[in-house]
């Protein structure tokens, strides 16, 4: 019987959408205020979704405790009053769109749980904006 | 890597559950006070999700404002501040049901998107009541 | 010690901003989209909230439950599902504003109440929009 | 054509984590404050869904009444303001955790639907943590 | 120049309304389904709000980080994962009511912030019913 | 009969809690995190409150439209997806806690409503945090 868990968490940040790579007049015509070079910012709020059979002993497909200390170390603490392209090394290189955000902490979190289990994690840019990515 | 980008939009209208070739009785019977003669209505809100690669070049599945606007122009400026049964040319002969409603949107906006991209519509009646259909 | 106590309801209704001593072009003009003589419609939120000495009794300003049965009485089975203009009789000559919605919940609910208990009337006509009224 | 309808409920219930044939000791190791001997308890919120073709004739998958009657009797009737562990027969040599609720109240709605509608059970246990089942 | 400063918090406890010189069946009828021996429980959710002149130094007029340390000293740490009736020194003799329980956190956190700053306190026991208490 | 009207509205910013005469060690020590000098950013949620007489011919005590219209140009289209700090002038030299930003929101819509209104503004930095000011 699989059973798929959820834990919310939050952080908040400044980012700007940016390749180093083109000029800042491409950016701004791709991004448009997203990539206004001073920034901006959201409240992120993010759902970690973890799918698996219920360990029997514990009624438990995943200790929501632990689930929610993988999120605290692995996103809140990493990302949380942080400027993501100038302080988080994963987007040194990498455009901070809410789609990449989402693949970085599904690559952030799925080797802190079991292999066996699923991981879907959905991201809110904002109350009306959000993405999900489930490593397909 | 496949990533599903939603947005979220709102609409007011008013509407009854009605079929012209039932008698009055018969759609009082079977769809009580929502049948009111008189209409009543709701806040909509909407919920377009896209799922689909990611654009290496800018790191979207698709632009979220070019998503904004197509649901302005699809749904909102069709349908918002109307009334359903009578003005809105999908329902003439349609019972606008949230199962229904949701898949004329869905019809409407799957054209405007590149064909790659699956689409998914959530439609909430009120805060409790909501339905999705996926083209399926 | 004086406690407020509040306690959600809903409803859905339709309605259109109209004076029937103005012409459909005056009511056009001044309300716009409001105005559609089709009608749109509303999920209608609604807090009551009753503020007033605790009963040393009970430890209650009211009990919620008594309060849960005058907004379903009083508000609920009168406007749910119904059109504000042509079915509720407070609105035969009045606007359905929020602002006179409010006003007309407020001297519904007034009587229902201890004499020396305070009353607001919250009232969302959409997630975006919303009144209050206390009797002053 | 299918779509998935959904209706929220709501019940509020204390419980404890806890197995039978465990000690004290291993039930506070293992389930820390959650099993609180005292037990505690939650505003438990449910999104019931049901997977279906739209009936031609209505428009309907299910008419959304008859599964908030189903919810009524079968979840809030006979949980709500219940202490689930002392009070509820599935969980007397059942470990209440949100994962088993979800089980549990899925086995009780799936008789209740057609057999060729699908079924999904979400619970919240608090706004920030869920679970979700579909019987797989 | 005075603003109000607002922190939400959080706790999950069981509770029963009764009043320990009343009978069994006194509290039954006066309490209802609200006074079940066995416990029910509540996500609850606080509101602390601080009113006062702005800092000129720090634009503060309290840190927002001193207010939820006080928050969880003084509420959560105390009253989350607990039977409020049975390990909540305050409600030993205190039924333990909505009302109640928001005089109680006043009074708790009032000695706390600096006495010309104004308090209210506003807990929600569901998502529909909620309380506030500002010290009059 | 005095009604209090509200209208939300929306924009994401970054900033740093900063100020200009203190050095980065007294502005890290006090503001810590808040003041991290590659900022961070929010997803800000406005509430703007109205309080007046309803106009007899209306029934508004304020046009919705017209209030959607200010907020727009004098919050919306001045601070979304800007740097508070650097590209906000109201900030120039004033520190952008959300106390500030809710007094210098006041003083920008006081004047664009007519002047027997009274003006609450209620700012959300984050689901949790939130301040409101009345020009008092």
């Amino acid at each position: 019987m699989k059973v798929t868990v959820s834990r919310k968490g939050h952080f908040n940040a400044a980012h700007r959408l940016y390749r180093k790579d083109w000029s800042d007049e491409k950016n701004q015509e791709v991004f448009d205020k997203c990539s206004n070079p001073n920034f901006h910012g959201h409240n992120y709020e993010i759902i970690v979704s973890v799918t698996g059979e219920i360990d029997k002993e514990t009624g438990y497909v995943i200790d929501i405790k632990t689930l929610k200390d993988i999120i605290k170390e692995e996103v809140e603490d990493a990302f949380d009053h942080k400027n993501l392209n100038l302080e988080v090394k994963e987007f040194k290189n990498l455009n901070p769109t809410a789609e990449n955000i989402s693949i970085v902490i599904y690559n952030k979190i799925k080797p802190r749980i079991k292999p066996d289990l699923d991981l879907e994690i959905t991201l809110y840019e904002t109350p009306r904006n959000f993405v999900s990515y489930s490593g397909n």
